[in-house]
């Protein structure tokens, strides 16, 4: 099933931008009469007709607008450093909006090896994963913000910071609270600062593991994003 | 931390293979008296130190023997088929030692776009892996192995098959059970046929989801992987 993201899809009929137009009609050759899957990246998904296969200004009838069903009832923000590898963090961004994720906030901490993000392509990204996993929410992606700035913003709910050290002891899984909303910060490569550490302390963020195991930053990121959405699906207890 | 491997490791002298001696005093310059660390992927990590920077036979002296933290209470093997892109194995190959496996099966399906798998690109993306992640055991990898051959195979623990049905309502964080060895088949791109479901079911293979999202083939080995690991890692009951 082909997935087109409209952003403002509304039931009847809506023109294509020029770059879903192209996909549709020259990429996909879709002709009129084709059926496809349209979603607005804001909570709802709807059936689509194909109705004039123009190369830029495609027309399509869309019927049976619903919610998607990554309608999650908490939310889940990762703040990550744009990694060396810009391919790295790509991968996360493919990953994560598959997994569940709501935001991802991009950071420049004190030992960042790359200090600008290229947002626009990590959109791109994140749109394509949508797509391919039929979401009917785009995640929020936000440009590189100030570690200290990041820190001191109000967020509500959970607020960790996973970072490597042997005197972290508690792990993500055990201290988030299933149902809350959650903000992860992840270390970068090379990881954080003992001040960067403390200033998060500071600022209510609980120290937690993500496990006994050296995880790269953009591994530990989509550990993180899994371990928040796996416990919200458990229904039966493995533990006690 | 530098981390070499040599499956032949032991307290004392040891000469490096040429690959290893090559990366090590050619490409990591290091010279006689640097200090690593040393992995035989059979669970042992050891202390080294360069006696001899020959940059096809250097030596070492290797001491400190000691398990790894990756000495775990159960045995994970995941059986995947080749995804069409060998990237999307690639990776999966790199972050399933990062987060913890015993063994990578390879199998070819009905709808399978790819029948061969390159072992040995395979394998090395593995050894990075491990020590990337400063593991001391290299998960094993099986080539590709018929889907009929492999269902019928003894398997000392759950055996669970993971696809994309909405008859399939049980989740594998809910029917795995906390320190039990597993089994997981992935499902294709193109998933499974439903001949080769029965078949599993037939052979006691325990039907289950990975959750609502619709995931990647290699994406959905990922989250298999990470669920059985953070099963076995939660200590606190997080839905009772």
């Amino acid at each position: 099933m082909n997935v087109f993201y409209l952003p403002d899809a509304t039931e009847g009929m809506v023109s294509f931008p020029e770059e879903e137009s192209k996909h549709c009609v020259k990429v996909l050759r879709m002709q009129a009469g084709d059926r496809f899957c349209v979603t607005d990246g804001k909570g709802s998904l709807f059936d689509g007709e194909l109705v004039e296969a123009h190369p830029k200004r495609a027309v399509a009838c869309l019927t049976n607008q619903r919610a998607g069903y990554d309608n999650k009832t908490f939310k889940l923000e990762i703040a990550i450093a744009p990694t060396k590898l810009n391919e790295r963090t790509d991968w996360f961004l493919e990953k994560a909006p598959e997994i569940g994720i709501d935001k991802v906030q991009m950071f420049a901490s004190d030992h960042s090896e790359r200090r600008v993000a290229n947002v626009e392509r990590f959109r791109k990204v994140m749109i394509a994963a949508m797509k391919q996993s039929i979401k009917s929410k785009l995640p929020d992606i936000e440009d590189v913000m100030d570690y200290n700035k990041l820190v001191k913003q109000p967020f509500d709910g959970q607020k960790f910071i996973a970072w490597i050290d042997d005197d972290v002891t508690e792990l993500l899984c055990d201290k988030y609270v299933k149902g809350q909303n959650a903000l992860v910060l992840i270390g970068p490569e090379g990881d954080f600062s003992q001040e960067e550490v403390q200033l998060a302390k500071d600022n209510g963020f609980i120290p937690v593991s993500l496990g006994d195991a050296r995880l790269r930053t953009e591994t530990a990121a989509v550990v993180a994003c899994h371990t928040i959405n796996l416990i919200n699906q458990m229904t039966r207890c493995n533990v006690c």
